[in-house]
């Protein structure tokens, strides 16, 4: 099969892996429909962070070619949703929720795991991770949805519940990246009664503003901090959405919460000091987050999309195919997309 | 008057201060029955964190001498608590039930206000500081849980209340100060199923155990960290107290605790390093926590202390009275005692 292939920082290319076969009683096997590039994806492909030479990707949906004997749930022909950790669904993390924990689960893309940037996969304890999506004939728009929920949508919303977000909240977003928006989204749909965007970018304003947010900030570092006060009479907030992961972008979060509020942490931590652990007691403020435990979170998501109350698809702002993956990270690298859809199969011809 | 004087690092003598009188409206002035030392008070006595020259001390209940025209709820002769913050009780932070982060609040004993290790303590915002004590009579037994609830008791409960401490649950509580005993206290009182206590000091063991704790591990560091994992069958626990603020404390809490969970934490950071942010984010936990609202805690706390529910006055193992503050501090630095309290007045003959 064809696949996306990590060759070192910059150097992504289309190359052939072997196909996918079962090697384990509870694996599937997964041929890819839509996938996507992940901001986390620029981390090594910008040399920043160390990667496996070889397959990449841990977000996709498709459509299910082959299940092992001991797969539950999940046949032949279902089109699914692979959320981006798999897991086993029964171990004490993941029966506390956090499947993304899981004792014995693990991502897709990398240490020889199968990507979702290539035609098929081999999907792990493939009925417990993955998540059929019942109807067909879905729409485009909510087929670009439904990819969203393989982790981003998962992540802004686990940003979300991780700061408390509730009923009548003002809340801060922190990133107007893909994560930041969906951290809007969820917010609006927990309950917030207003919420903060933080950005200075105009297109990614206006799809915040679209998906809920009610003020727009551009400040940064702080600017912004003075701004959000201003607009909450002082206060502050009272949950702040962490979507980036820089020193500067988690210090604005912990400033600009009130005490006895919490920050929703998503962004993985690059160049954060030791001063957080001050900030959080002497501003009496939480930080709480991580890697989203999208396998728990999809069911519910699920339902949302596919009633048309969340629309978190609209995100990707750049389409093109397996050939062209190297310029779907670029886009995304230079900053000119949002975040990268790739079209590798369709829904119908594979079933 | 009389009271404790901070003249420099290992310097800690009774000198004259001027008798307190009310100087705002909102002011009262409270002779002093029971004081006691802070383990925050060793960091300027050791000369590890700043601290005006002057009075210190802020703990102590007492009775009202004197009141100012605009205090309501609070008359001469009453028998009070004060917690160790005074707070506005209207501002938004207090309202949220942060009195600790009052916008007009403040702390006794620095920065010019008198300290409760002295006669008499001018205390500002009165009415909306100050707890009055029902009934009379108390033995010395109660005396003390009392004197316990102006800080250490509230601050153990800080942690607890901040970790999200619920019915069932499995807890560890990192540090044996009286903080630490009293978290015992409070994750017991929140309904925590087990309790594991890391103490390396028998009569610190005794005292966690007689408070509530089920199990009490000697091991710091990595040792720590592995006994408790074992004791969880290699998940961690529910909830995790910090109650020291050194880095491998902190660390000891965060890498103890199931991802999902919290960490409280109320000891004042020294030494902490940046590497917890990743904590937080790759394993899924929390840390929240700071100054303990005392003001907002202490009516639930003093219910129990008067039901005999809870007495955490225990934790005083070292009495003495205003003229040997020096050997009070003493004791505490050189850990020979766990809390030293100071008898100061009588709640009688100053009625």
């Amino acid at each position: 099969m064809r696949a996306a292939l990590f060759n070192g920082p910059h150097a992504i290319e289309v190359g052939e892996r072997p196909d996918p076969v079962i090697s384990a009683p509870t694996d599937a096997v997964v041929r890819v429909v839509l996938a996507c590039v992940c901001g986390s994806d620029l981390w090594y492909y910008r040399g920043e962070s160390p990667h496996d030479l070889g397959p990449i990707g841990h977000e996709f949906i498709g459509v299910v070619e082959e299940v092992g004997p001991d797969v539950r749930g999940i046949a032949k022909g279902d089109f699914v949703i692979a959320p981006f950790i798999y897991c086993d669904g029964t171990c004490a993390h993941c029966r506390a929720g956090v499947t993304s924990q899981c004792l014995h689960g693990g991502g897709f893309g990398n240490h020889g795991i199968d990507g979702g940037q290539g035609e098929a996969v081999r999907v792990p304890l493939a009925g417990t991770t993955l998540v059929r999506v019942p109807g067909s004939g879905h729409s485009d728009e909510t087929m670009r949805s439904l990819l969203a929920l393989s982790d981003v949508m998962c992540t802004g919303h686990h940003a979300a519940v991780s700061a408390g977000v509730k009923s009548g909240d003002v809340v801060a977003v922190v990133g107007d990246g893909a994560v930041g928006l969906c951290g809007v989204i969820a917010a609006l749909r927990l309950g917030a009664a207003r919420i903060i965007a933080l950005s200075r970018n105009p297109a990614r304003q206006e799809l915040a503003r679209s998906f809920g947010a009610t003020e727009v900030i551009a400040e940064r570092g702080d600017a912004a901090i003075e701004a959000v006060r201003e607009l909450t009479n002082g206060v502050g907030v009272d949950a702040a959405l962490e979507c980036v992961g820089t020193g500067q972008s988690v210090a604005t979060a912990l400033a600009v919460t009130r005490p006895g509020s919490m920050v929703g942490i998503v962004g993985v931590p690059h160049g954060v000091d030791a001063s957080i652990a001050d900030t959080i007691v002497f501003r009496n403020v939480g930080l709480r987050g991580g890697v989203a435990p999208a396998r728990a979170y999809i069911p519910d998501l699920l339902d949302d999309v596919l009633d048309g109350r969340i629309n978190p698809g609209r995100v990707f702002d750049f389409d093109t195919d397996l050939d062209h993956i190297a310029e779907a990270y670029k886009a995304m690298d230079e900053r000119r997309a949002i975040k990268s859809l790739l079209r590798i199969g369709t829904k119908e011809t594979r079933r």
